[in-house]
């Protein structure tokens, strides 16, 4: 059966996640019940990350195995219609080897966290990012995050309900933008690493921000990650300001588009 | 009665445009009911754009007359407590003299127009931004734009239902911004005027297009401007792409915020 590699971008604001499971639609079972509109035999698809309820993707990367021979582009046209309504569209299709696996292949995952701080409700991001009070003090945010670079036992900034081997992971990057947003500032943070624990984004972006806040001084960053322990993390941002941008593989499936 | 300015921000997708009407809620009638829940005999408030059905703002002005002296953090925080949960919120607020007006003292107003070119629908962008399929040449685009440019009558490019005295307007800037967006590209066209027609944004942006996509070479824009014949125009972009950015006064209300 050949197999296709998809770049798949969703609004995670109506799924219960990634993953398939009982109860409220998710991302998986909406983009499957697309493919079996077009070959109803078509097996489980699998996902580079496992996105939480709410979580939005512009990267998220796919992989399906069909019965036919599908021209790629033919066969993202037809899945992009057969999504129709849903928030999820197919922004790029490659066939890829028999043994390359979407979420075993990846070495590299990449997200964005999004933070809002203003006094004003959000209106046009309502649900894409999280809004704060603030101000926030991007240069402090930096300063916190530089003690999480690198390869560290992440225990303190993991769910507890995380499923990894290991709390062992290694962060290659963070990167702090700052912004104008009317009314206030934004802050993106953008996190780079071969994987993430079940959290992790979210468990470190609620931690800087109580350091841009000036409620944390960033050395309680280095002080919260020694002491493996999940009662030392910062509160745990909602799911609103996080998106999946990337996933990097040995070689790109998609090429250059 | 003092006179306060407030900055407002919509998400204009549930709106049936700023102005009040019979029919379906407004923005303008939005923002009254939050006033008037601080003060109920508070009279009519007065923006600088009359935006449509389905148009964004991040910089519309509107002004509102108090009876009480209000201080004008307190009045924005009410009025946004007030606004829940409709996509509406004051984003800065001032006190302005008694002769200064949302509209009439307006001299200048700030449009984009944001176009994603790419095969697959939108999700997280859904209705805040034209999705057409692409690509565009946003030389060509600047090239057409430049037709525009300056005083002209833009009898071709204003709605048959516009009641502005005079078609002859002058365009100050339009500006054409190349993004990457994924699965394609985005352009942003930057708009600026003293005043618009009605649906003047919006002809210009449904007209570049054609221009972008290599339908209509650059040249025919100063020929369909020069005939001052409605049916010379492109087709009208949808509202979805639309956003009044800004608005300018002699003095700045807002001062820096």
């Amino acid at each position: 059966m050949p197999r296709y590699a998809l770049r798949v971008e969703y609004d995670g604001r109506p799924f219960a996640g990634w993953q398939r499971q009982d109860g409220p639609a998710s991302v998986q079972q909406t983009l499957e019940e697309a493919l079996r509109a077009l070959e109803p035999d078509m097996p489980s698809v699998a996902a580079a990350g496992r996105t939480d309820a709410g979580v939005h993707a512009t990267g998220q990367v796919a992989q399906c195995d069909m019965a036919k021979d599908w021209d790629p582009f033919r066969l993202s046209e037809a899945v992009n219609w057969h999504l129709k309504p849903a928030p999820v569209a197919i922004t790029a299709c490659a066939r890829v080897a028999d043994d390359w696996h979407a979420r075993f292949s990846a070495i590299e995952r990449r997200y964005t966290f999004r933070i809002v701080a203003r006094r004003a409700p959000l209106t046009l991001q309502a649900g894409q990012a999280w809004r704060v009070i603030g101000p926030l003090d991007a240069d402090l945010i930096r300063e916190g995050a530089r003690h999480l670079i690198g390869r560290h036992d992440f225990t303190t900034f993991r769910a507890s309900i995380c499923q990894a081997k290991s709390p062992v992971k290694t962060l290659d990057e963070i990167t702090v933008e700052e912004r104008p947003y009317p009314g206030g500032q934004e802050i993106r943070l953008h996190l780079r690493a071969r994987s993430f624990l079940h959290n992790q984004v979210r468990s470190i972006a609620g931690t800087l921000e109580r350091v841009g806040a000036g409620a944390w001084p960033p050395a309680r960053v280095a002080e919260a990650l020694a002491a493996r322990d999940r009662a030392a993390c910062g509160p745990v941002a909602p799911p609103d300001g996080l998106c999946l941008t990337g996933v990097g593989y040995p070689e790109d499936p998609f090429g250059s588009r």
